[in-house]
């Protein structure tokens, strides 16, 4: 390895670093003061550097707030393929993929606030969030539930783009109702209560 | 009738009138800007009203969105409401709730956008909002899967709670969907294939 290789291996790391503690502070500063109330500056003062420095990672609020819901969705997505791949039998898979939905963002009540509120306020950022990561999610769940009509265990006379649809839009509601919720409670456990009910509809007799 | 009382009942009209043209201008302008992006000049511009007439009737533009949000869920429960009052059994029951949700949101597009996403950027709103009329909606739901479950067409074994939330997110991300999907197509016609799925899981075999 060059010395010019290695310099810049470090410069790499610490950009990362930095950028990743803009990420990780603007997660807490949107979902405390909501994003339209938020400044720049608030994310600046919570990841401890100036104003100006956060311009040099990102070029505003907006693209702030999409790199958060990109960063999010592509480990998400990296590790449940990861964890799928292992499995074989469709039901079990996408049993873990509902688990893993509500284990993530239980884990992390600001990302959550985030993903269920701060990036639903707009038309715009819909559009583009459902033309991005998130498709590439229900299309996870969409073709798990067409390999288990195509082996028999999944009803074949189920559309399956309206069957993944139901999964994430029950999955995004136990989500939603968890943050608004007054009294706290363990999200993770619900992905069985939700699979009973999902299964009973879309398993074969 | 005294004169008195027909006066009064003659401004009322009028009051009313006017009430609702700034939540019909509000409606539009909300769904076609966003809520954050509209000013209360805009809403009465759309509504051919002076800025300062829109204060006698509301404080404030987050007092429109929470009028647009009220006036529909109470016209949507209480004909809800009559509807199922005249079906008998639970299933029937859930099936109409399910069509009129569908309905009337896939009947108005603009009322569509300001309940599927300008309602949802804040979690004050959304708190505020699951507390109110939202709250009756769903435990509207949920008395008809209780009642279901006595009568034995419903499975015991299920949590009605989780079942009326399931039913809700299909529901809810059904005209998500919709609104964002770039290709027209009617709403209503899902609710068929969303209770075809959810009665696979609920119905007692």
């Amino acid at each position: 390895m060059s010395r010019s290789t290695r310099t810049n291996g470090a410069a790499r790391a610490v950009i990362s670093d930095k950028r990743e503690a803009i990420l990780n502070a603007a997660v807490k500063v949107f979902a405390q003061k909501g994003f339209f109330n938020s400044k720049v500056a608030d994310v600046a003062g919570e990841a401890g550097i100036a104003d100006g420095t956060v311009y040099l990672y990102f070029k505003s609020k907006d693209e702030i707030l999409h790199s958060i819901f990109d960063r999010a969705m592509e480990e998400f997505i990296s590790e449940g393929k990861r964890e799928i791949s292992e499995i074989k039998e469709a039901a079990e898979r996408l049993q873990r993929i509902a688990e893993l939905h509500l284990e993530k963002l239980g884990a992390d009540r600001n990302l959550a606030i985030v993903f269920q509120v701060e990036l639903r306020g707009s038309t715009k950022f819909m559009e583009e969030f459902s033309a991005a990561g998130f498709a590439e999610y229900l299309e996870i769940i969409h073709q798990t539930i067409e390999e288990g009509q195509q082996t028999g265990i999944f009803r074949k006379d189920l559309n399956a783009t309206v069957c993944s649809k139901i999964l994430f839009g029950a999955l995004d509601e136990m989500v939603t109702n968890w943050i608004l919720s007054k009294k706290p409670y363990p999200l993770a456990p619900i992905a069985d209560e939700v699979l009973k009910i999902f299964f009973g509809g879309v398993l074969s007799k």
